[in-house]
């Protein structure tokens, strides 16, 4: 690594940066989970934040980050998800151009909120994104932002648990979902600087980071398909350092744990959470001791998930 | 009437009464819906409330405000929704027995949400419902806590309206659902104070609070059904005379506008709605000159609502 990994201090820098745009997310409770769980669970619910996911702070946050020059060559990215429409609306903000290559399997939803940002929309074939990017690179100088791999994108995220930990006081554990990890290294960052532990939940089936973390080397994603489409890519480099100097552990949750915990979150919390929110609740269903008796903010990654899968249509 | 109106000083009083007990909900955004609408719109959530809806508010206070003796001989209501849940919870918080008379015909979700709280259940056909619950009455001296037509109801929900002015400066209008008419009377006596006027929305096959406020008297349920099955009921006095003294309009929806906009909101705001709360959606849809260029507090009343109907399956 040749640049230094994000601090405390970026996150803060990041909060102030991207305050105007962004939603500072309430802290939504329920005895009923609660009981089931038998814990203090405080839920971060960046599933209300804009765009419907916590990908808002980190795409913000790199974007603000750029000087003139740079934002007038606009900026780019490839993504069927959250991270699209995130860099689309951050870029919407300061009246840059972004330009977003889709797989052709993006959900005609995500593709509208994308364009109604005013991005340039690029579709292609899922196996050749990464050419169609760099060709869009190349005809534009625009600048790509990642979704996970930049320190800006991980202080951004963290933004969500500086507030978390502002909101509520004495939290015992920070649990946030695991993908490429900027949302859980972020959360790391600041809530380890308070003393506090994090907890990373993933699918089962692509548990790249729990053996990542525990082998001391990246693992690349598995490959497999999940309910849990947010977190299907391997564990980043700049997350990976984060998380391995970090007071974390990552636990797993089956496909179907995932699905039932979450129509059971929706139903009785009245939000909204995708699948890949969802894992969090998996992970402290499965593993109950590890959130017993303790003061638990849990973080609702994001809300993005059609009805008709929520039902289990 | 013998007993006087509920007034802004009730409500006050009741806010610091139930203070300990409810949530103090947030208020949500959504860019899209802004758009869509053309108007401010900052959403009440009080589907994150107890319960999953406002009704924790006025039973709690009217709970509260018994005395020993009556507390002794326990509380009762007939409820196939959240009003029975409202009670039950309310009850536990003091520790009297509740006895909720319930329809045949209540969800298995629901009941089991009343008795998760400890209250007695007493299941009936819908037909037998006031009877049965004379019974109870009868044999245990219980207090009969109503749905809206009781002035420490009415002051109780008009709580949510009172934190929603405190949260969000300068609305030009609030408006929420009505079907017996606590919720809108109680955002009437605190709205109108401020010099807010509030607009009530309800289905169309059950206007029934519309024309008693057009005719000045007050009409009874059409007896429709309606997706909005929180609003069946007709005005009751108490709200009929503070609205009629107000200022205040009713508007109404279409069923499938309703369903519509639920299924809208969810998708867009990431808050589960059930279809009384998407009343109000569907009104401002529906007339959108009511709220244009506005600033309007919306109240969402409730979220209690299976997902195979929001899907829907």
């Amino acid at each position: 690594m040749t640049q230094p990994l994000p601090t405390l201090e970026d996150v803060r820098t990041a909060a102030a940066r991207i305050e105007p745009h962004i939603h500072r997310t309430p802290v939504v409770r329920s005895r009923t989970l609660d009981e089931r769980i038998g814990a203090e669970i405080h839920m971060k619910a960046e599933n209300l934040q804009k765009i419907g996911a916590f990908k808002a702070r980190g795409a913000t946050n790199a974007i603000l980050a750029l000087d003139d020059d740079d934002l007038e060559r606009g900026v780019a990215t490839h993504s069927s998800g959250n991270h699209g429409q995130a860099v689309a609306y951050a870029a919407s903000i300061v009246g840059t151009q972004a330009t977003i290559v889709v797989p052709d399997h993006a959900s005609k939803v995500k593709i509208d909120a994308i364009a109604g940002y005013g991005a340039d929309i690029v579709m292609c074939a899922q196996a050749e994104r990464e050419q169609r990017l760099a060709e869009v690179v190349s005809s534009t100088g625009a600048t790509v932002v990642h979704p996970f791999d930049d320190p800006d994108v991980v202080a951004g995220q963290g933004t969500a648990t500086l507030e978390l930990l502002d909101q509520v006081s004495d939290l015992d554990v920070v649990i946030a979902p695991i993908g490429g990890g900027g949302l859980l290294a972020g959360a790391t960052i600041v809530a380890n600087a308070a003393g506090v532990p994090t907890v990373g939940a993933e699918p089962e089936v692509v548990d790249d980071a729990q053996r990542s973390l525990r082998d001391g080397v990246r693992h690349p994603a598995t490959g497999a398909p999940s309910v849990g489409d947010g977190l299907l890519t391997g564990i980043g480099q700049i997350p990976f350092e984060v998380l391995i100097a970090g007071q974390t552990s990552i636990v797993t949750a089956s496909e179907q744990q995932i699905l039932d915990a979450m129509r059971y979150v929706v139903e009785r919390t009245k939000l909204v959470v995708e699948p890949s929110a969802a894992t969090v609740f998996a992970a402290m269903f499965t593993h109950p001791d590890l959130v017993a008796g303790k003061r638990v903010g849990a973080i609702i990654s994001g809300g993005n998930v059609e009805l008709t899968k929520l039902a289990g249509v």
